[in-house]
């Protein structure tokens, strides 16, 4: 057995209440994270840093400067689960425990708790790992706010770091020759299949748009139908048709956000907005759904007589693992479970800033019970955590290989 | 002219501000109004007196104790309009000056100003009418709450008004042989179809509902299309159904509101909550709309693999005005307009209760511009205004001889 799920419930325990994980970042439940996680290191033989964008890193040096990166992330949501990115850190401290045991590693690997993933707070994820990888651009977060109206530059200021400084973490990512993540699945998937462990062969892509519908508002009894500009009805049938349009493709759409104007029983409503989010491992098919839903969402403001506006919100192109790394994960997940499944994440990752910095990237998936995360009801069963551990124990080991046979002159 | 566009103006100057109509409802506002309204029945040869619910009585005796009442309501929606209730009053008292100068009437005639017909602070519209006609449940709205948790009974007491002892205000309606109402339209008919008024022939029945259908929240990445159960791409097709439906009956149906949860751009909404209002002027057209909409709403549900759920928010039947009553509006709108329309109220009006009670009762609409109301927008042209002073006045005539005609032995 080793020692993850112990470490995991102990940081539960350490930051956590009965609604689930207290560890949003630029806090202090995240901080005491930080902390506890520094004295986990105390008796193992590596260097801790902490760089310019508050990211942990644990280095342990090898034989040569060649590095693995080993990614996760200790912040959660509020109310958020126990093992999400948490596993992953925890899973790669678990990974280095090993190496150091047995002596001076061919290369040297690190394991680094990116900060603000989720980015709950401010509404910007990645931010550690985009940081490092020079994708951050800083222009488009200084400005963000929290509910509370804090300023972002003002709360990460709190924990020591200068926004137009964080950028300087890219030099962590020199020697870099591969980064590998272990995660749960936070979907549905593995469990309909059986599977305890999934291959990700890279992150969708996103487009998220605000999409207002204006109408007229009009009393909801003194308006015949046939004269009526509903900003409503225009979106519900924007939103089937981008479920349709997904459906189409082979993706995913998602309408998870709507708000009607004036939002009373008996008006009927001038504005309707929707938050649309859709996503897709193709990028072509990604830009085909977008086409579509905003060519009915054209015909649909026309045959019911509304005006329509499209705002982006978030907008990322997908990405694809290194496929040898794919490879590489693919045995390893192999070797400790008789199955393979190789699949596409949903939700975006650390490993995605990763591999658009150009660095090699691979991730490993564990069955979420229920499909559920973000939530204190997110869980994993022990048997696959351990399974999952050893999946990336693996994964590390094949890696180092490939690094040092990929080094050699 | 008559005086009633200059007393509303002056009456909206002392109410209101630049965002509308200030007289709420158990407001300081509204009262201000009722004091307001006393102090212009001085030079009139009238009782005044407020029963037990909060009605403002103007009773001008005539030779009968036969009773014409001509009703409308000083309170508004908050930045409401300045002509929605008020110009019924005023319209009201301006006919009883001429009654009143002209000598002594055959029958009594009076005016009322009743109390909370909006219900905009409580969600109980109708009550002084209500109250007099003996529909008020005191039961159903003891225990209702303002916004700000304040109970109803509290702020009624504010105002002399023991809600226990409300009902009392039923015996103001013996010898009551009629009652009119002028109001303005609050839809867009007679503006499209170029008519000053129109002659209303009932008001519609009302069924408004609650749904809540629920499915399984899931992140929006990381759950397949096949797997989903999105609640709001449920309810998004009830609504479209509720609108079908509405057409294929000749009736009206609203979903003005729409709530999903989480409501997280990133998360399948595993609730969403709409409120449904169904209205018709005929019940068994009524009733299958709300059928055909329960119906849809099953079927949707098995097909999404959601659940539904239907609780009632208000439900009122169709109430049709006395059809000698709409003959004698029709006349009187024709005599003034050379031309006359029947037509349905979607909105209730005190005169909904006053029919309710078994009192023979007519109404009058005014052309609204642009269909607005419950808005600072709220308007009518002035011409449009004196037009309906005037077709008030003609049916109070014409209805006091009727009354008359009916009362001789």
């Amino acid at each position: 057995m080793s020692l993850v799920v112990a470490d995991l419930r102990e940081l539960a325990s350490l930051t956590g209440d009965k609604s689930g994980a207290q560890r949003l970042c630029w806090t202090d439940g995240w901080d005491r994270a930080r902390r506890w996680l520094e004295a986990k290191c105390a008796e193992l033989p590596v260097e801790l840093e902490t760089d310019e964008a508050a990211n942990q890193w644990i280095t342990l040096r090898g034989q040569s400067d060649d590095k693995l990166v080993i990614g996760g992330h200790l912040d959660s949501v509020t109310n958020g689960g126990w093992l999400d990115g948490s596993l992953n850190v925890l899973a790669g401290l678990e990974v280095l425990r090993g190496i150091a045991a047995s002596g001076r590693a061919p290369i040297t690997v690190a394991v680094v708790s990116w900060a603000d993933e989720e980015g709950a707070r401010f509404g910007r994820s990645l931010f550690g790992s985009s940081a490092a990888a020079g994708s951050l651009d800083v222009t488009s977060v200084r400005d963000l706010r929290d509910a509370a109206g804090t300023m972002l530059p003002e709360a990460l200021a709190r924990y020591g770091v200068d926004l137009g400084r964080a950028g300087r973490s890219r030099r962590w990512l020199s020697n870099v020759k591969a980064y590998l993540e272990l995660h749960i699945e936070q979907g549905p998937v593995l469990e309909a299949r059986g599977l305890p462990l999934g291959v990700v062969v890279g992150t969708c892509g996103v487009r998220r748009h605000r999409v207002r519908f204006t109408g007229q508002s009009a009393h909801s009894g003194s308006t015949p139908m046939d004269i009526r500009r509903d900003a409503l009805m225009a979106a519900a049938r924007l939103a089937l048709a981008v479920r349709d349009i997904a459906v189409q493709n082979g993706g995913v759409g998602t309408v998870g956000v709507i708000r009607a104007e004036p939002g009373l029983p008996t008006i009927v409503p001038g504005i309707c907005d929707l938050v649309i989010d859709q996503r897709h491992l193709d990028l072509a098919a990604l830009d085909r759904m977008l086409d579509q839903a905003q060519g009915a969402a054209s015909s649909i403001a026309v045959e019911d007589r509304v005006e329509v506006e499209w705002s982006l919100v978030y907008k990322t192109d997908p990405v694809r693992f290194d496929p040898e790394l794919i490879e590489i994960c693919e045995a390893a997940v192999f070797e400790v479970s008789s199955s393979g499944h190789r699949m596409p994440s949903g939700p975006l990752h650390d490993a995605t800033s990763m591999a658009q910095a150009g660095i090699p990237s691979g991730m490993i998936f564990v069955r979420s019970l229920g499909g559920l995360s973000h939530c204190k009801e997110e869980d994993s069963a022990p048997e696959d955590l351990e399974l999952s551990v050893r999946a990336l124990d693996r994964a590390v080991h094949r890696t180092m290989a490939w690094i040092a046979e990929r080094s050699r002159p």
